[in-house]
């Protein structure tokens, strides 16, 4: 839980970290590949939920280090189960499992299940608020990438598979961009005080990032988008990739932690909130896009 | 905001409490009366809309109360959608406003917008648990309620009105079964920690309580509930009543504050949230046993 307990990011760090993100790739592209099958489907899902998981868990543990108890059991829960709704809603069979009754359910579990605990009556209201986020952040969040995923066929293009490629390839090269001119140009500070390492100039290289990111797609992997989609599709990503960032790094700066890292990582690469942030927002901003410019569920 | 400004529940006060109530009982009734109708739907909506606001911004008090700062426009404006959400939806056409888009553009919206409020860096976390809470719990259990009032014709009990005055009634008598019977036999303590006068006898009250509420709803409301149906609403609402008035205990338990008044309210009836305690999960409760046991959409 300490400080000193997470990972280093030097260069004897440097071959674990390449070689879990090698094995990852490999699993992930041949998810990819095999993405109109149900089982390549189901395992994204599984991957997602041991996603969410860690997630949870490393949002209730700041909110621990901050002298609340939010409830990692319930927060997964919830998050799970939009997931799950995010798989049903993809086979066109949602009524199984309504949003309505998943957020009625969790409202039941997250509030009465905290009555029974003794250390959760102290601060109850942040604690159960903390509870919610969590579940929601990584359940609409990650959700939203089976969503994308379980496209299949009618999709602007044609498979799920490549929706999530050119949301993972867009969010990483404006990543990528931010990181670069950031570190070469950063003059003018963003946001000093919830991440002061971040400048205006870094956004921008955020941008370009996306952008090129987006081009790629284009030219290679979903050759059917318009280049007013190129341009949307990496300015909207961009936009809420910088802002997804900057609102984890509020939660880390509220708790005092530097990384979001609590114990349980893909090895080598700290904690998944960190992996995780600007992916977020991006996925269910992808969606909404796709469904309101182009009218596909 | 103090201790001191909170209504006094003496006989002074009773005649503006009485005189309150018997206002707000006329409008109710009214409303339930002319329920079919669709002006009767949307003041229905309209009023839940303002007790919404102010239930949200009772919850956002009592974390601030606790040094959080939870946007009470932002939390108001989940709670506004969810609300809107379910007079669509009893409409059939939910798809104009579906719940995914409410909850990706609250979370966008609630941690976007927190950025830049300077406040709400400091504890981030906890603010903005706060407000997905505060306006989940008073968008899910407000809502609800207009859900249940649209139902028309098809409905278990012809219309949605007979609906929603069995809610109010079979909760009420609860809340007064509890009084009356914990007050004259109260001796073995339910939650000693979470509200110290609640007693084991008091919940037993409760339950009698709802089960004449019940009889007498379908003696003259609802003529078509089964014998199973009465029991089975009145157990349901009762525990949920039970468990849901601790819920808002905590909260006021944690923060200090013994109502939930701040400033806003009925007049002679203090806060909001102690009203609505013991409806906010006994509707979607309610509506879960129509949708899975009758089969009623």
């Amino acid at each position: 839980m300490s400080q000193d307990s997470k990972p280093c990011f030097d260069k004897k760090n440097l071959a674990l970290r390449l070689s879990s993100a090698g094995i990852f790739a490999l699993l992930f592209f041949t998810l990819l590949w095999f993405g109109k099958e149900s089982w390549a489907k189901l395992t994204y899902m599984g991957i997602l939920a041991i996603v969410a998981f860690v997630g949870v868990r490393e949002a209730t543990m700041i909110g621990r280090k901050m002298g609340h108890f939010p409830s990692t059991f319930t927060g997964t829960l919830l998050a799970w189960g939009f997931i799950v709704h995010c798989y049903l809603w993809g086979l066109e069979r949602s009524e199984a499992f309504p949003l309505w009754l998943l957020l009625a359910g969790s409202g039941a579990v997250i509030h009465f299940v905290a009555l029974f605990s003794r250390r959760n009556l102290d601060n109850a209201l942040a604690s159960q608020g903390i509870t919610w986020l969590a579940g929601l952040y990584l359940g609409i969040g990650l959700g939203f990438q089976q969503k994308l995923f379980m496209f299949n066929e009618t999709t602007l293009s044609n498979t799920g598979a490549r929706l999530l490629l050119a949301l993972f390839l867009i969010v990483w090269l404006g990543d990528a961009g931010a990181y670069f001119v950031g570190k070469g140009f950063g003059k003018h500070k963003l946001a000093p005080k919830v991440s002061p390492k971040k400048s205006w100039e870094g956004a921008v290289g955020n941008i370009i990032g996306n952008i090129a990111g987006a081009t790629i797609i284009k030219l290679f992997v979903c050759t059917d988008w318009s280049p007013v989609d190129v341009f949307a599709i990496a300015f909207l990503l961009g936009v809420v990739g910088i802002l997804g960032d900057l609102v984890e790094s509020t939660w880390k700066r509220s708790a005092g932690v530097k990384d979001s890292y609590f114990g349980i990582s893909i090895p080598g690469h700290g904690g998944i909130l960190d992996r995780v942030d600007s992916l977020v927002f991006a996925a269910p901003a992808l969606y909404a896009y796709i469904h309101f410019i182009h009218g596909l569920n």
